[in-house]
């Protein structure tokens, strides 16, 4: 149930709501929107009766939300939700990149790798301290001293940090580093860490499982919202086909129902999505013309040496001309980069 | 194993390997390119030694070509084939759309189609006389019937026809009204089919199969090849997954790896595809970004009173404003449209 | 819609709602029963009104159908199809083996294939003569030839001869020979093929194709069905999956569906299924204990000669011990082998 | 590496080969045998020189193992693992059956499943009491009351407990009850909850992932094996694909490679695998038949009324007859139950 207020009502009328929701025994969700209010609830199991709502003062109407996810629903919020950072926005008018290694490595390529970004005009670095690997004797990262890096590469460099949590047990210590949390494609139905990082107050950027669907991709989001954390971004990174030709399919399909279903930011992966550096660039500007917010890109800068995900790394030369390639399509699209 | 030729190779030259290709017990496939010409050779079951051809005149080399497709694959033919037709050209450089209903309903609403298409300057006019529907019971298309008006909508408007081809025993009535002739999904690997067609002197127009790798459907490319028609174009229309936002999973990232392995050109379908007309533009931009060679898309005057497949179909005015999309983005990959 | 007729119904009264089913442009449908005869039809694009039907003398009652395969669905023929040959029966009581090479390669193996199966009570020979390939480069089958050998193999040793028709073409020559036709997996769709087949006399053996759900698979049967041959013998071959450890995904859990949905037999193919003689056995142990009514088995003189899919059959001794624990095994399931 | 010691080697020789393991910077996993030890090693990126072991005393020789999992491949265990309890062994000579509600709801419904299954000779009993739940507002389990219940059970009945453990947060709670730890299908790759259950003393039951391939499985069950707990229980529960006629697909085909690679028994969930009562008892005799070591099955007093998974789980009656056709099947498979 999602109840509709008028652009006059005032704190007392949405007061009002909150608390005959609170009275049913649900969650009120209070979500402002560009022109007015809604309030959504959850908790209920049963349907509730609109004619709890529509007499009240300010309330225009009660509607029934009909998608089993409620707050990542876009009829509960018609609006689409902005992510907004010091370093940028991500949402409809923007086209935002968010590149660097799979993993840390050292600090020295690290501050190469940004110092590289800062000169393009990038300002969202990715790269995992925490490694989630099939193997158990493959490298898994380097953990706290990653982060300690990449700590010190936003200080010098100013760039947002976007950065990988697999374990609610180091929640604490990501969240102290970290700009957006990742949450990976492995751990998107880890429902323990996805209510950790519902608590955690950074944008979530939340990985879509190897065979989810999107209705079960956007039930792992509403895990975050409900536990009111608001700023979660979707990125597509590959489903599990049958296919031979690339790593997994990268499935832009999902781009224009995912946009109609929800209101949250879509992201794009093409470096998980077909594994070969080669492939990368026409996924990446075929994800902004199907409507994509942005890309998730892994770049390196000897791709050769990576000590994972070297094969899909683009070097920086490749990553500079897509990024003109982009600049040139951003426009037509009505967004900036 | 591909025999080059020199640039300045003779007739007599080419003709001297050909001959010894036939002394071997195999088939020689003369393929001339931009700058030199090749000679390609299939039926071996064995590795064939590059010596019996090294020291020939005019040889440059013998290449043994890896792929289990050899006419399809661009080891074999380094240049871009390009399909010629009196209405426009399908390859590299143009972005072919080609437009219609699913099915021939009736003479009125073809020709209303293709009277709309001529308006819009879109010349390749799609539209199945006969349909393969999951059901016996459904409709099936107008046969014979649909194929008169097919022909009648040609000769008024000038359009070239795509029109499929279901069961070897149409070929000849199909071969007589089609420009193109389309091989559906459901018969990808219909052998006796892809051989008939493969003796036509249409261009044929191969959709991917449901569940199709990219290295079976280059060889059920092969088979039409290997008949002696060169003039194959690939068509993507989505892929059998788990999904649940669409009727099929549009499969971009086919295109790249497609168009690595192989120099046919690539169509994609984005109405079987998504089976949603609202997801119809953002896909078919997104397919024009990946590198494709053009769309079919599936039109109707009154989308709503289709016999077959109304909901993933345009009506006129959104497929005007697509045109107006692609028009603007076309340039930017270099294609005019 | 299915009209029930009492258990004494006349031949008139047969007649008399015949004549009905008729007169509102449909197909009639006379489908005798154990115990009573029912009516359905076919061809309607609108639901019947029921109340045609049920004033009319011997009628008991008129059922709407509610699955999309009419004549296929158990709804409208509780009874379980047995397919009758002399030289056995296929159906809930028995546990039919079809065994022998995935070609005819030459008369001396087929002849030594025959001999063993005669010895071993097994009455059921399946080669091909016509091959489906996914190269167009591969051995096709002998073709006519190898209906010859497969003729001389029936006359020789009174089995009966199970092999597939790729092609409308064909179809006279394999109806000739064949003592059951199959359709392979690539042809499901085949709608064209499918249709010829419903006009022959024989038992057709369809096979799953490599992604079609149950629904598809019933509606391909419905094809033949439509036709008016009633004897459709269903056949599970594995299907298309990301798996890594088998060729296909042999997909048992479709046995009790497809047996609830429908009233046609269900074989298996281990062989197809897992493409690894290793893993034949259990699989064709465990297709008996799903419910399965026989199966599909390659087995080869001289598996590592084979000409095709030597890797997946099995040698005269392994065939002969996995007999051995059919034999003990089907028993129990209330099924003789 | 593996390392393989005379039957007569002694416990100095064993010393030695696990002293020159250390000095190489690698660990070492003794790994005793029916008839001799082996010891393997983990933690070498790089092949080893067989050299180093094979002068040793006492050795026999080493051998390089292929596969990415070590400790769980065949090739370094040939022996199959048996799993022992107080209630019964888990391995290749029996049938062991685990039944119970999908979650525990209240005490009195536990307690009524414990004593049927008490009587009817089953010894483990299978209950949630954290629950995986695809969307936040569905009921989750009772957590550590359920715990509690379980505990009472488990006194009162002296059966065996398996239950699901989450969250590492959790698992000191569930590790107190459980006698064999239950990792869910989207658990798989939770990578941290693997090394937690590694460091248990208890069984860990692991089931399979939705689009896990079988490497990627045995690779988790490395994760798990690596930390020292050798007892680790596969699950097959169904997998994800375009099926339309079950909530997964059972995929009974893996077992046989799973006991060929791998020297872990291996149970089936036929009840996820499934997801309908009807076609759980088909699918648990062909599990037994296709070479699994026993059963994972839902069953409730009242299916009807359960909180969870209700459509799936067994009455007690159905169950009494499935444990019926259970028994005068096993014997057959040389297995008791």
């Amino acid at each position: 149930m999602l109840v509709v207020m008028h652009r006059q009502a005032t704190a007392a009328d949405i007061e009002r709501v909150v608390a005959v929701i609170r009275a049913q025994g649900l969650t009120p969700h209070v979500l402002p929107g560009a022109t007015r209010t809604a309030i959504g609830m959850t908790g209920n199991t049963a349907a509730i009766d609109p004619a709890l709502f529509e007499g009240l003062p300010g309330v225009v109407e009660a509607i029934r939300v009909t998608r089993p996810f409620k707050l990542a629903s876009r009829e509960m919020k018609p609006d689409d939700t902005v992510i907004s950072l010091p370093q940028g926005t991500i949402g409809p008018k923007t086209f935002t990149v968010i590149a660097g290694p799979c993993s840390v490595e050292n600090e020295t390529m690290l501050f190469r790798t940004a110092a590289f970004l800062q000169e393009q005009g990038i300002r969202f670095l990715r790269a995992g301290a925490y490694k989630p690997r099939t193997s158990p004797y493959a490298f898994q990262g380097l953990g706290r001293e990653g982060l300690r890096i990449l700590e010190r590469a936003r200080e010098r460099f100013g760039l947002a940090i976007v950065t990988e949590l697999l374990d609610t047990e180091e929640a604490d210590a990501v969240a102290a580093v970290a700009d957006i949390i990742q949450i990976g494609a492995r751990n998107m139905q880890n429902f323990a860490l996805l209510r950790r990082v519902g608590r955690c107050s950074q944008p979530v950027l939340l990985k879509r499982g190897l065979c989810a669907t999107l209705e079960e991709w956007l039930m792992a989001a509403e895990y975050v919202l409900s536990e009111g954390n608001y700023q979660v971004i979707l990125c597509e990174r590959g489903v599990r086909t049958f296919s031979d030709h690339s790593r997994n399919t990268l499935d832009l399909s999902v781009i224009p129902p995912a946009k109609a279903w929800s209101h949250l930011p879509v992201l794009v992966d093409p470096s998980h999505g077909t594994g070969r550096r080669a492939y990368v660039p026409p996924m990446a500007l075929a994800a902004l013309a199907a409507g994509a917010d942005g890309l998730l890109i892994e770049i390196h800068p000897e791709p050769d040496k990576a000590l994972s995900d070297g094969p899909q790394s683009l070097d920086f030369a490749a990553f500079e001309q897509l990024l003109h390639q982009l600049r040139r399509l951003a426009p037509i699209f009505h967004r900036t980069l």
